[in-house]
């Protein structure tokens, strides 16, 4: 296929629906799963043991990103990061993405070739493709992924933790939330924060692990460690107890804490945009690489989620309303 | 589960993320290919024949619907039926959908789940399940659809029509342009028009079917017969020429282009929303049921697609930018 140009300064107007389709889909390298491709009326994939694993998500400018703050190739790798990090969390693997994207008419056409550019090295990760979508024009640019895949083993629920079992979290926590409050502030550095918020990186490869060793309940933290520890609580009838103990709180984080007054622990427990994996497991088996011990679970109590054996008060993350 | 019960004039941000995910999710019955359903990091779904059908859309409020025009069970039967129709234009049936809503916090909680109503009621006409989704606030109005489905035969691309082929289309066609034009004209009558504007019919049934019979190539009608046809003409190296005799122009259409001053083959050549099936056969073939010839596959040309042998200069179909 010939090469999309455009100039410089080009818009979503200039560049036209099926302009800006056809560069998106030079961007786009389809896997061997993938039978049918972009460009007609829906993509066929090929799809082995017999299921498929399936999330959406949406993410709003000024909501869940701001353009002044993350660049756009960025914003595309924490679209896509964000998706196959659900599939991480049943213990599976994502193989397809489709991508809707609703932009004002104005947004530069380069914006949106960086913003697939990164949307498609994320999903380079774990070898998935992006199989098609749909671009729309909207006052509000708003980004629609879902993301498919599969399991090798059974997919890990968030309702199956039972009371005595260990709490085990694998990835960064809390760095996002640092970044975040970095940039909120009007501030670049530390660096190592910021780019933890700008590009997420969950651990792809431990959903399938926690999968293997016989995780009993599992969630990929995106709105707050309390909040989503307190959804496998809520699911699984049980409550979950967190000891600050576990977290070894880096150090970028104690120096974004003393400048801003606040205290390191509160990013830990009610961040959220890290992606890490929150997995419940039997007290006899050993974690699985990379998960450390957290908190355990316990019997249903007045509260979903305890900290240190106390209700928890601080910000237990994100809420969309 | 409890019914979720909200005071009349509950707004979204009265419900919550959580109270909104919960009303929805009584409202979405799962089929038994639903292993895991709404409410976990992803769904799990059960696939026949080794492989999966897919397709995504967006709908933004203002450029694909108004909610003065069309009430929220409307829209949400079109969101739906407009998905389920990419499906069936692959010879395919759809199982399964997600559903984004970026709304407004001020967004009346009876109207997210009326939407909710009529997006199910469309869903259970092929038998798809909702499994899942995402709500987010924004300040506009997108519905964001995923659909997956699978195939019994082998899927029809638009790229295979070839010269010589007879073109053919099942389903109504240019009665959701004149109900159109009639809105926004600030009338409500000829009602069947206005109807078919708010609750597309496309022939579900019929994509299989032309699979089955051979098709060569087919899509489904949704931004104008012409423009389509064009998609087809482009994919499939060919030209298509569309003969005006083929149509009987329905007598409520002949009554609008009357009022309106407008011809009505107008609304039938450049008119979407209907979702009718585009497909080219064999000429040695019998067309499958539902199916008329309106048309011929040529060598490919100066234009992808003439009317009556000549270029067409009406409005060819919808612009996205």
């Amino acid at each position: 296929m010939p090469a999309v140009d455009f100039p410089p300064d080009a818009t979503l107007a200039d560049a036209g629906e099926f302009g800006l389709i056809a560069a998106l889909t030079e961007i786009f390298e389809q896997g061997e799963h993938v039978l049918i491709g972009p460009g007609d009326d829906a993509a066929v994939l090929r799809v082995k043991n017999g299921h498929v694993v399936v999330s959406s998500d949406l993410m709003v400018e000024g909501r869940h990103f701001r353009r002044d703050w993350v660049g756009a190739a960025d914003v595309g790798a924490r679209a896509a990061a964000q998706n196959i990090s659900d599939i991480n969390a049943m213990g599976g693997t994502a193989t397809s993405l489709t991508l809707g994207l609703a932009a004002p008419a104005d947004l530069p056409v380069e914006w949106a070739l960086d913003f697939a550019r990164g949307f498609a090295a994320e999903c380079a990760k774990v070898g998935a493709s992006v199989v098609g979508g749909d671009v729309t024009r909207s006052e509000v640019l708003v980004i629609a992924v879902t993301v498919l895949g599969g399991c090798t083993v059974a997919p890990v629920v968030r309702s199956g933790a039972e009371v005595g079992e260990i709490v085990a979290l694998c990835g960064r926590q809390g760095w996002a939330a640092g970044g975040l409050a970095v940039l909120a502030r009007g501030f670049r550095s530390p660096r190592v924060l910021v780019e933890a918020y700008r590009r997420p990186e969950p651990p792809y490869a431990a959903g399938r692990l926690a999968a293997e060793a016989g995780a009993s309940a599992m969630i990929d933290i995106s709105d707050g460690l309390v909040a989503d520890a307190g959804h496998v609580a809520v699911a699984s009838g049980v409550s979950i107890d967190i000891s600050t103990e576990a977290f070894e709180i880096p150090e970028p984080l104690h120096a974004v804490s003393a400048a801003l007054g606040a205290d390191p622990i509160g990013f830990i427990l009610g961040g959220g945009d890290d992606h890490p994996l929150l997995a419940c497991f039997s007290p006899d088996d050993a974690l699985p690489e990379g998960f450390i011990r957290i908190g355990t679970v316990g019997e249903a109590g007045e509260h979903a989620v305890t900290v240190d054996g106390a209700e928890y008060e601080g910000s237990t993350g994100w809420t969309h309303f």
